[in-house]
């Protein structure tokens, strides 16, 4: 096994992944993005414009739009959005090399293990906590933050002991490019965590097209967000996962507090049209929920709710 | 106690209340609609356009916008907003006859036990299967039906022998202008039986602003309505009025297939800006559930979400 990457690829570069290349391929690395044409023909044409810190840096890197690029790869960072996971999984799965790290830098507690079940490489669950935005093709902005927490996706990793000197070699690659990684026994809690917190403010939001102060200020929302974090977590502890109803009932409803004027990203894709992640969301709550026999009514109305408008915009 | 009634007033002279009222003056009778200046104006002026069965009719009748008029009734047909309830009771209480008797034609389990509390006459809950609208001020349309359920409020007005006769009156006065009155000892379980079908429809449609045909075509949608369903008839039951499940969600699903086109109210006044009457629709189950101890998490929640893009638009 490698405890270093000769090549990465980043499979999906909207904002995050374009991000994380970015700043790999500034410390070094040889770095290939694999993207939409437009995205990738600007970073052919004029690297990739990276906006940190008040200053702006062109970063040079591979790009293609050849998802058979995957081939070189030794680190895989697995962007893609949560309703393209298994599209694209059947697709790189062919290409992979068997001894490949993927990384899920993705939100929701699917994305993982349905990622593990299509490739032959060792899929490592990724929380991301960063603020970037991609305004246009080959222009990348980094808002604040930026650290990852990593660690093994179930019970089968976590007693492998190959896998702690490979998540090492990926805190040191990140370090390298001054990117904090944790390495965490209990990755999933923090993935179930985030969750969550989206699975409580995501689909109202969207509904009502409102940012999160607006719903701190109605008391009945909030009593709607609770009821959600109830069974949010009621569903993470009969799946194993030690979630806490006190802690993730704070947690969330300091969001609202920190980011009164934050539209989610549910909100922003029904705005325009787009398929929202919310099967991912409160749609994976519900499914679970079923299949581990705990009720989750409220998470149910809401994704149905949101289903409901994306279907009648068809 | 008088077996007919001289002088009828209508208080909210909407579309309901005004085509109640021309049927009555056409028949003969004396009424008088207290509305709005300016459909006031256009009665006073031209009589009330009529449009029922393919003709237009002027009908003569009383108009006012003082609430004071209602001192001459012996018959006042309720029928303002569910959201107007309150304070229009107490405008009406100090002028309203002790000997009148006052039907509340308004949808909702709420209304006619709150007029009860404010007002002096004795207060009979009337559940309206009509559809109505006033296009313009003076002008009122009957697309279909109109036919009337009166009954007891509770058990006290079910153990009135005088009540009988009075509804009796109620029927031979309505029959004058050929519209059907039925008299049932369970005229609150119609009116649960009604605002359990509103409670599975308004919210879901105002949210989505679609019709009941596109949120049909989504099981998740109808499963959620059923959920709202369940929790409906569960509080009826807990506040002792018997309505049955099977039923009940047979007579949801129906709506659905006889009017796919149909936009609820509780959309029409969202995409208008105005206030809903969704208080006293999910709202009314919510707080009933509170009060009984039956769980209503659906119901809060599409109450919630409501009230919240009400909000929003402040």
């Amino acid at each position: 096994m490698p405890s270093t990457f000769e090549s990465i690829v980043v499979v999906g570069a909207g904002a995050v992944g374009s991000f994380y290349g970015a700043v790999l391929a500034r410390a070094g690395h040889r770095v290939t993005l694999i993207g939409r044409a437009p995205h990738v023909a600007a970073i052919q044409q004029h690297g990739l414009q990276l906006h940190k810190g008040g200053t702006v840096e062109r970063v040079r890197l591979g790009a293609s739009t050849d998802i058979g690029a995957v081939r070189d790869a030794d680190l895989v960072l697995f962007c893609v959005k949560s309703t393209d996971t298994e599209t694209v999984g059947r697709e790189i799965a062919p290409h992979l090399n068997a001894d490949a790290l993927v990384m899920s830098l993705q939100n929701g507690v699917d994305n993982a293990p349905t990622l593990a079940q299509l490739v032959k490489g060792t899929v490592v669950p990724t929380v991301v906590y960063v603020a970037t935005a991609m305004p246009e093709p080959g222009v990348v902005k980094h808002f604040g933050r930026g650290e990852l927490v990593i660690g093994p996706l179930n019970a089968v990793q976590a007693s492998d002991a190959a896998l702690l000197p490979r998540l090492q070699a990926v805190v040191a690659l990140f370090a390298s490019a001054d990117v904090p990684v944790k390495i965490s026994p209990d990755v999933m809690a923090e993935l179930w965590s985030k969750l969550m917190v989206n699975c409580a403010y995501n689909a109202i939001s969207g509904l009502a097209q409102l940012p999160y102060g607006v719903m701190a200020a109605q008391p009945d929302v909030v009593e709607l967000q609770r009821a959600v974090v109830r069974e949010v977590v009621a569903v993470a502890n009969a799946d194993g996962v030690k979630l806490d109803l006190d802690a993730s009932l704070q947690t969330m409803e300091r969001i609202a507090a920190t980011m009164p004027a934050q539209l989610s990203s549910t909100a922003q894709d029904m705005a325009r049209g787009k398929r929202s992640e919310i099967d991912h969301l409160n749609g994976t709550v519900a499914r679970r929920g079923v299949a581990l026999g705990v009720p989750t009514p409220v998470n149910q109305a809401l994704h149905a709710l949101v289903k409901l408008v994306e279907a009648g915009r068809k």
